[in-house]
């Protein structure tokens, strides 16, 4: 089976790992905008081959697994190219507008998309790794509209690597992952720039900064080719729910400035609930 | 040598463990405004004896390990308390009220404020940690104020423990440590409070919030017992770098909203180097 990875970067190339443990006899082609990127995921054994156009015929399947800008732009023409057996997978951190780009396209049963709740804040194929995931959630949208035996091969896939599998309306993914992901990296990057941009001193901040300012900002370090274009698609729900989150922020100051200590004690100890939540998270997932 | 801690949890607990490791004959006594954390941190070990009030000045060393206010109430009686010879230490997260409060008194020389850059977002006897301090931060203030003989064997019970030890000014002190602590809590708080009230179908959160969410929003369990009285008695700093954020915040609003996703993508380029100053953390840390 040849499996065409576009973008073996973080994702693809735990792709790759991946297909290498559990799809029996694959062959792997992959590509990269970075020669240097390519070479080294080539080195490092991600991938057999270089995955030229002209071969994208040749493809069982075909993972997207480049920004959501690119993604967006090439799949129409993808789906166009593929063999009349293939199957074309996204993995990217937007569904609404992929979903819809292919929503009439005479193919659209050989296309599948995806999104994983897995990643770390770093990127590129050296960052790939064998168990990136295991026990993690694998978001499938419009499953209804893949066709059935290539949509069963894929959940197949997705179990063997040990992903939960959830189906999820695209529109409905694109207002929910605001709130638990791409908000998270915008307070994340805010806080890296107030901090960078007040502390002059940043041996003060190497000082004194724990391991509550280091998992706070840890998003900070993600990479802006991949999160401009997911703020660009996700743009009227990432404004919507910032201007909540900045409305909280302005009422807790509010709160400080008035000295409305007892209210601010309620607040908090009603977001320690987060805690419970939280749990429920961990346990949903070692469960399963 | 018996050792006073008034407060025994994760803090004041981890000390416990630090002083039964490395204070030869060690006698510990404990204190806690929770009686069944009292009892807790019997069962654990932690502490060998009650501590009465009656006790404090058969004590050689007493450990303020309680919420910034409650040690602020509490110091200028305990110092006019304890014996000539012994040594009070204070563990707080703020450091300019408390050394202004004992600044005139005529055993100030007998006091050591002092700010362990260690934690966890858990409290209580139950969370302490035997190596909780090790390879951590330990900040000193005003130094040169206390009695050279007890700083001696304070600096030195530190270093056993692992951590690295710094002096600062306590109004500086509690200037930067705004920037990499307070603010990431409050950030923390806020994100969780977003989320949790925009977001009402919690199974969606549960199946879509991946470790980065996990990561900003750790701090939102922490306890507001211990951190209103810190965004109390830092207030003016916190307003300060707060309003910073909340401007940056409405910057990067304001970009999304005039579709600038240049200029985000450059703000975020110069963000990254976050990751950097990240790494000048953990190889100073490791390193020493």
């Amino acid at each position: 089976m040849k499996v065409g990875i576009i973008g073996v970067g973080l994702i693809g190339g735990s792709l790759a790992l991946s297909a290498r443990e559990h799809i029996p006899d694959v062959e792997l082609y992959g590509s990269n905008r970075s020669s240097a990127n390519l070479k080294k995921s080539m080195d490092l054994g991600l991938i057999d081959h270089q995955l030229e156009d002209a071969m994208i015929q040749q493809m069982d399947v075909v993972l997207l697994t480049i920004p959501v800008d690119v993604a967006l732009d090439r799949l129409v023409d993808l789906l166009d190219e593929v063999n009349d057996n293939a199957l074309i997978m996204d993995f990217g951190s937007t569904k609404g507008a992929i979903c819809q780009a292919v929503a009439l396209h005479s193919k659209r049963g050989q296309f599948l998309a995806t999104h994983p709740i897995a990643g770390t804040e770093y990127s590129g194929p050296a960052a790939a790794l064998p168990d990136l995931f295991q026990d993690k959630i694998q978001i499938l949208c419009e499953t209804q509209k893949t066709r059935p035996d290539l949509l069963e091969w894929a959940q197949d896939w997705f179990k063997k690597i040990g992903m939960d599998l959830r189906e999820m309306d695209p529109i409905e993914h694109d207002h929910h992952i605001t709130y638990v992901s791409h908000l998270s990296h915008i307070s994340s990057y805010m806080l890296g720039k107030t901090v960078m941009e007040i502390e002059k001193d940043h041996s003060a901040i190497f000082d004194m900064a724990g391991s509550g300012f280091s998992s706070t900002v840890r998003l900070a370090k993600s990479s802006p080719h991949m999160w401009i274009p997911i703020f660009k698609q996700n743009k009227e729900n990432i404004r919507k729910t910032l201007t909540q989150y900045i409305h909280n922020l302005n009422q807790f100051k509010t709160l400080l400035e008035a000295d409305k200590f007892d209210a601010l004690h309620q607040h908090i100890l009603e977001i320690n609930d987060i805690s419970r939540i939280l749990e429920g998270i961990s346990n949903t997932k070692t469960n399963k």
